[in-house]
């Protein structure tokens, strides 16, 4: 690394269907992109290394060959300490196996340094890297997509657990007694509720029990969460009592959170999250009467600052850099 | 410290009544105590810390003047990050205000380095230097007394939280409809049921609300948590479904605890962790069924095997060392 030039990552966000690939400067600046196929390669993991590798070398020509510190790449079921991606099941060539893919793309790349995560906590380090956790050492991220995810840092590190599976706090157990069933074969699990997903069956429950109750949801042939944000901002009662639900759900839950790890910030990233304050109001709000009286008024609950259409990359970038979380990398 | 000789730590534990000294082994032995009055002082904390250093210097004399690698302090409602106890009202001078106890005592003591944390803190640093968490770098320490305390250990380092109160476990939210009312002022905390005070609150609703049931229960004057368990061994079914009711609770928490920092192992410590395998077994029963498929059947319960005697003087005197958790101490 040059004292005097910028200095250099790569990010990899790999999702089912593509991989995208982006050279980013320490500033969070994106030098050059480059998207290719993550599917089309059936079981044969080693090809689409292959050709991950010289997408890479290609993009990294096209920006001047600069110096790499290394390479940060997301990844469905990716697991920090193996480096591989295990059972995703979205992805062929990782479907019912366990995929090394840090030391493949290691080797394939002339030895960087290559180091893996899953999706949720690669949100959280971007944040710490480039967006509103800057200068932070203590806070949640909270992904509110289809499903819940999270990624935790204590004491300036990530939290990846004995296993590296840390941080599943869409599980953790609203409703021992009556919950809804998730996707993981649980019931009851945070996610359920709190997410995309959640919202709309939220709508869903609600407009079959209550009948009586007019909404423009009810013309709809597809209910999603932004159907039911459009409804609400537009003054639908039943649309705003949801938020105001999913809302304080995720406000409980998260005074649970504060009591663990007493962060400085939670910060909400993902789809939900465009939901601003019709969210975020009721979640403060539960949030604050749920806290314990030595932390009332003051865990902030903010919104990523990461550029959402460059989230993923920059996300994966930043476990590329040597020095952000330097207890990690020894 | 010489490479042949003992290493050695001074451990101190102040009570409401009274202050414990140790000085401490690397091995755990202690090679002398000494107990002196925490009480007796009035708001006069200036008195007191001059005493308490005279008596460790004088217990130090006593050893044969070992070469001290740091001194560590539990108090209640100690702060790491400040080194002071902050409104103890069991402690009359500390009280209503702040003591820097931790520079007052380094000092006073020719400028060694002392360490503050909280008791739960504490021994759960006492449990990875001399306890069943030696070796571990995962895991989450609960304290079962009159309270539930948790010291929290993510990769090797202890969970201080932003702002030093983090492992507040005992007030995570169990109940928000009809929780019962904690001495924090929330309703519904963990600790209002799983804790010795939990256990004798359960036991006096349920006698009361089943008056059928016949239990040797019904006898007693006064009713704690180690009268249910006597008669739980002894064979009464209401005693025994106390117990069942509250492990039932915490393992429910602590599949909610893995979800957070995937550890190795959950430690049970304090006078309610004596019930041993009554409590332990719905513990275990309850987490395993709200663990997600990638932890079940892979999360220890164990218990404690700090001696419980000495437990206090050893789990603030592993703040001394040096070496135990780096990342803390850079």
């Amino acid at each position: 690394m040059s004292d005097t030039g910028n200095r250099y990552v790569v990010g990899i966000d790999i999702g089912g269907q593509t991989s995208k690939i982006g050279v980013v400067r320490s500033d969070g600046s994106i030098a050059g992109r480059r998207v290719i196929r993550t599917d089309g390669y059936g079981t044969d993991a080693t090809s689409f290394v292959a050709d991950l590798a010289s997408a890479v070398k290609q993009l990294l020509g096209e920006c001047g060959d600069p110096l790499v510190e290394g390479v940060g790449v997301g990844a469905p079921n990716a697991n920090y300490f193996s480096g591989c991606i295990v059972n995703a099941s979205n992805i062929s060539w990782a479907s019912g196996t366990s995929v090394p893919l840090a030391q493949m793309l290691s080797s394939s790349l002339g030895g960087v340094r290559v180091s893996l995560t899953n999706d949720a906590n690669a949100a959280a380090i971007g944040e710490m890297a480039y967006g509103a956790a800057r200068g932070m050492k203590d806070f949640i991220e909270i992904t509110l997509g289809t499903g819940l995810g999270s990624g935790i840092v204590c004491g300036g590190q990530l939290v990846y657990g004995h296993d590296g599976h840390a941080g599943e706090l869409g599980h953790v157990c609203i409703d021992h007694e009556n919950g809804r069933l998730c996707g993981c074969g649980k019931r009851g699990c945070l996610e359920a509720y709190a997410s995309s997903t959640g919202v709309a069956r939220t709508a869903k429950e609600w407009l079959e029990a209550r009948p009586e109750d007019p909404s423009p949801l009810r013309f709809l042939d597809h209910i999603n969460s932004k159907a039911v944000y459009e409804a609400a901002i537009q003054g639908d009662q039943l649309s705003n009592e949801i938020y105001q639900y999913t809302g304080t759900i995720l406000g409980r839950a998260f005074a649970d959170f504060v009591a663990f790890s007493a962060p400085e910030a939670i910060i909400l990233f993902g789809g939900l999250a465009r939901a601003g304050e019709l969210l975020r109001k009721p979640v403060v709000e539960a949030m604050e009467q749920n806290l314990m009286e030595i932390w009332k008024g003051k865990i902030k609950v903010l919104f990523s600052t990461l550029p959402e259409s460059d989230a993923a990359i920059l996300g994966a970038s930043a476990l590329g850099w040597n020095n952000l979380l330097t207890n990690n990398d020894q």
